[in-house]
């Protein structure tokens, strides 16, 4: 990425060479419309951690998807969150990120029919007015933009582009997102750790440091989380918890100890076991305010719609599977909900929702 | 106090002028040893909001304390807690209140026999270690000189300077702090919001902006606590509560709702009601580990001993009282615990305990 960068303003030199890559790159991955090309899609996940893009042929909806799916190219940059790194960092990260995925695809902007990005912090309107208008700068005009929140991203990995159902969140954070058929959006949590996402990754190992605390000054039961948790930090007694969490605020750093915990329940310790239980009810939760706001289940409570699952709080574990669990939870809400565990990572999702709204536009145009 | 940085260097300028306010003084407070002036003492409340100074004629703790205490001087200045402002701001702000102290009571710091500071952050022999090295240099080697964590003085405002029994502290954050007669101490909670400080002034604020952003979601009941939040912060949506939050990493800001929660709760609403109940809870177990571990209630558990109520959380309301049901709560466990809500400040606590400390000293000398 820094390359890019140092050649301030030639970010976008590589245009200027031939283009046969791309037809040979469309014509390897048996593309169906590899011999009558039809231009490419850019999809994006944009993250607090990490930003991923992924350029691929723009594959028309109504078609089968192929499998696997033909990624052209595929670039990772760093934070591309405008709260958390500002704006002007934002939009060069992007911007650098797209331009180094057109260059490894062998593609180029005017090949681009539409982009879509999945970005984190995106919450309101005006988020995703400003994200667009640096894109207009980016692209010619015909270049279709959409920019959403990264849980739309996340949804689109599992449904394979559709927008229908509900996505679970659940790493360093947690937050439930779904869309009805209608368009109807909805979310719930993803308030961060002062309003009290208790089942994200950060809530799970928070509530585990404080019960360290608990045992120690006597306010509550003893717990192997002492001991695990101490030798994971390479600290020797409680006291120093206090120090070592305050030291730096980072949620992801309390949040990687999410293994300790699940370590801790798995050998039946009450406490931890106790903490997993309420992560649970508390992700299960969030998921039933989202169907029961957009109606995912039906009038009888009894109809089908996907759970994407996604994140590493969710991931199997050896025994205490806190994503199956989950599933068991809502399931006993919503009989009908079914969990899809996403083949493709989000930026693909993304990609797959540009060629998803691109069809839709030029169905409504056709139609008008 | 900038005065007496700008002057750099020259704070202790005052001390070569004439001494004769300070017997004026010691004369006017109708003071036990005004006639036979012997020496000052000073007493220091450090927190992590203000500190305050006081300078009072030294006490001897053998005979009754006069009524009321006969304080020469106050100053008050910004933060004095290392772990917030640095080490060299927190030795400027000590240095340039007590010299603000003594040139007010019209004193200096030959005529000081002991000094005792409690401030917030020192929680090690390190921190304690450090802060007397900073002293040292200011007074002359017959100065007793005694640093403790804030709420040893706190403690010692309850009993006068007494060492014995338990302090409860619920501002902002909040902690327990005891010391037995044998001067084993011990404490639990005051770890901050991160591992759980739930009966503190910021954890019940910020349970009540989770129950507001959960009865928006779809995750909670509905509460008054909505609409009160919202007029208090001036914002007109519960979506805005989340920048809100965030904005500023102020523990003080979000502390500073607990009056709406409050509010609710004494208009029944029933969210604001357990969020205070809980946080009742969460205050008697503090002060029971600590009881416990001192075994402050004798063997029987009938054992008589203050405890001592500090902070705004503590304070009487007009009808939710937490403070009362505080009380109450520790009664049940230790019927021999008796409430004292302390009569002067923790500086002047600070200055008794100087006083004690001294006292104490001179007998062991004697007696060896």
């Amino acid at each position: 990425m820094n390359n890019y960068r140092q050649r301030n303003g030639e970010i976008w030199a590589f245009e200027n060479a031939p283009k046969q890559e791309l037809q040979a790159a469309l014509a390897h991955d048996h593309c169906e419309n590899a011999d009558g090309y039809d231009g490419v899609v850019l999809g994006l996940d944009g993250g607090t951690t990490s930003t991923v893009c992924v350029c691929m042929p723009f594959l028309p909806f109504s078609k089968t998807l192929p499998d696997p799916l033909p990624v052209l190219a595929r670039a990772i940059a760093g934070c591309s969150n405008h709260n958390s790194i500002g704006e002007s960092s934002a939009r060069d990260t992007l911007e650098d990120i797209i331009a180094e995925v057109l260059s490894k695809s062998g593609s180029n902007r005017s090949a681009v029919r539409a982009v879509c990005l999945g970005i984190s912090g995106v919450n309101h309107p005006n988020d995703q007015e400003r994200v667009l208008s640096w894109l207009r700068k980016i692209f010619p005009a015909h270049v279709k933009l959409y920019v959403q929140n990264d849980a739309v991203a996340a949804l689109a990995s599992g449904t394979m582009g559709r927008l229908h159902g509900c996505v679970l969140i659940a790493g360093t954070g947690c937050i439930s997102y779904g869309i009805a058929e209608d368009g109807k959006e909805a979310r719930a949590s993803g308030v961060g750790p002062i309003l009290g996402d208790w089942g994200s990754g950060y809530g799970i190992a928070a509530q585990a440091l404080t019960a360290v605390i608990r045992a120690h000054d006597g306010r509550g039961p003893q717990t192997m989380l002492t001991d695990k948790i101490l030798k994971a930090l390479d600290l020797s007694s409680p006291d120093e918890v206090i120090g070592w969490t305050y030291a730096d605020p980072s949620w992801a750093r309390i949040a990687a100890l999410v293994p300790e915990v699940v370590f801790c329940a798995e050998a039946s310790d009450q406490v931890a076991n106790k903490i997993l239980l309420k992560a649970v009810q508390e992700l299960a939760l969030s998921v039933k305010a989202v169907v029961q706001k957009l109606g995912l289940c039906g009038e009888d409570g009894n109809g089908s719609f996907p759970v994407v699952m996604v994140g590493g709080v969710l991931k199997a574990n050896k025994s205490w599977d806190i994503g199956k669990e989950v599933v068991k939870c809502i399931q006993e809400y919503f009989p009908g909900a079914y969990p899809v565990r996403p083949q493709v990572e989000p930026a693909v999702g993304a990609a797959l929702l540009a060629c998803n709204f691109l069809m839709k536009e030029s169905k409504e145009n056709n139609h008008s």
